[in-house]
């Protein structure tokens, strides 16, 4: 199986995700201002959702690219990816629901942390493929962003059961950090 | 990452988003024609909502073919596009509960003009990486179809306080101008 | 653009539309034969659809296929059967909630009629850029099988008045008809 | 029709299908650690299926890959499958809904021995086009890996009625002896 392949499989499970969450961002009955406001929370968790997702999406396209030959190591990796990422809308729905509640909010960063663990390992599981001094062993080098990363919504997560705000203002930030793409494989790319 | 990729991603949005709007076209508990005239409106919005991402989807992929290269900007500018028109079956679901009821009917007039302003960015971005003499600058000129329907969208957002059936006659207005696949670039392709 | 976009982007709408309707075959609260057995009718009707549904992509695959260039008419065309075709899954809820009732059953029936002509729209949009002599036009003759269809479709719309059990036989055998794949292009491009 | 066109509808089907389950895994109104166990069946239920349809893409890729030429028959096997696999959300959200109850856990047992029939019809009418002597006939052998898995099914189904808990046991087991990707085909295909 080549990479093609496994990369339209993964596009169209990340078009499904990023969408179906909008069926979440339900306005109830009535056509007030307030309800419209109403709807505020779930808005602002579909736009922090859909950034993480099309996020996942850019730099999972960035990776798939180093790959040459797709083996069953890398399938499995890539699906674990696929199921986390297909849980942040269900998630993304809770919190909601449910804004600015503790566990709601911890639960959400769960979602968020689930997926960077399997990022990871995809990133593995490519690598034992290639060799430690492939080209995607030298862009990543130590892959600091990746851990500060994982760190932060750890962070987030236990910070959820004191203020909300300060996890959600976490999960916003490391959004902030990944807006821009993955220039160290680009570059890498580049140069060779 | 070559065009093909970014046209496949938005294509399955695109396609998803057309389809998913049918899900709130649900026909109500019993059978009578009294209940099926119910979702009358609910049609009419449906109609509407699937002319206009049909008409975004037709000329974003003229767009998309004059691009060499994606970049960043293009990625970024096309995701946040892709951002809004999944907002357009929840505002049409709204309109559709709540006909000519003055907030629905300004929101998804919001929901329209916002693409239309992504959209305007995206052509900027590739743009910019084109050149001010490219067959896309060309092509679009001054944009007059463009800039009148933001000003038609944003006519229609007033009005919806005054005459929401004035409002929906633009919205309508609007999409029937578009019905015709943007000649202006195909043109420009073809004399190349 | 050329036919893969557009053959791309109805297939995605073909897969969204023939899934999403398995979201309308809710199991209701309880865990009895009975609970199950009430879905019956929804399921009956979700197996005609799917059916329906997997013959027109059959069907519009080899149509796409015969298409050299795609042009602006063609585009509408086929965005018109879309819009038919993604009304089966609402029709198809409406008449499983309300099986053998006269008006859903009449009302399915007209959302089989509907894609129908606009599949014989898209016929003539593609002969008419092809020519009369064309491969197309050749293979369909006189489009026998198109056209007892539609008058089979309006057949089972009256009967839905007088006999709701009748209209269903109809719409039965017409997808009994269709399951074999249109030979008739299949043989033409052969001997071509 | 070439199987390229195949193996990208089904991809679309299983894309669709293995997301949309995870619109059934909404968590009811509530913020509390005891709402959120109240989802669990739900949630094992959905890694179930999610593993489940991860196999059945890995292996319809497989043997999508030593189809030469789609005929009428294979692709009438595939829609065949995809209907089965379809039903899959349905059975999941049942059995998540009344987890350990005989009839639904029964019911989700069917929706996993039906696709395994279709599969091996599919394989089947690929053989039957490619000759006995096929690569993939040698592969699959006497497909001992298929046969046990029906019929672990089928006493996972009988055994539902007098423990619901070794039915899942049992599926639980089909899954994990099918996590390692059908190696046979690939071994074969090297070789040659």
């Amino acid at each position: 199986m080549g990479k093609d392949r496994l990369a339209a499989f993964s596009d169209g499970v990340f078009a499904i995700i990023i969408t179906i969450m909008v069926l979440e961002l339900k306005v109830p009955h009535g056509s007030s201002w307030e309800v419209l406001a109403g709807v505020a929370p779930n808005f602002v968790s579909y736009v922090l959702s859909f950034v993480y997702l099309a996020i996942y999406w850019n730099n999972h396209h960035h990776l798939v690219h180093t790959v040459a030959r797709v083996d069953g190591l890398i399938l499995w990796a890539n699906s674990h990816l696929l199921f986390w990422l297909s849980l942040i809308p269900a998630a993304t729905a809770w919190m909601g629901e449910n804004f600015l509640a503790s566990i709601p909010t911890a639960v959400y960063g769960t979602s968020l942390l689930m997926p960077a663990i399997a990022y990871y390992l995809l990133q593995k599981a490519i690598m034992r493929r290639q060799g430690t001094h492939s080209v995607l062993a030298n862009a990543l080098g130590g892959d600091f962003k990746g851990k500060i990363s994982s760190i932060l919504y750890a962070a987030g997560i236990g910070l959820a059961f004191v203020s909300a705000w300060l996890s959600v203002a976490i999960y916003v930030l490391v959004a902030a950090m990944w807006l821009i793409p993955d220039r160290r494989i680009e570059n890498m790319l580049r140069e060779k």
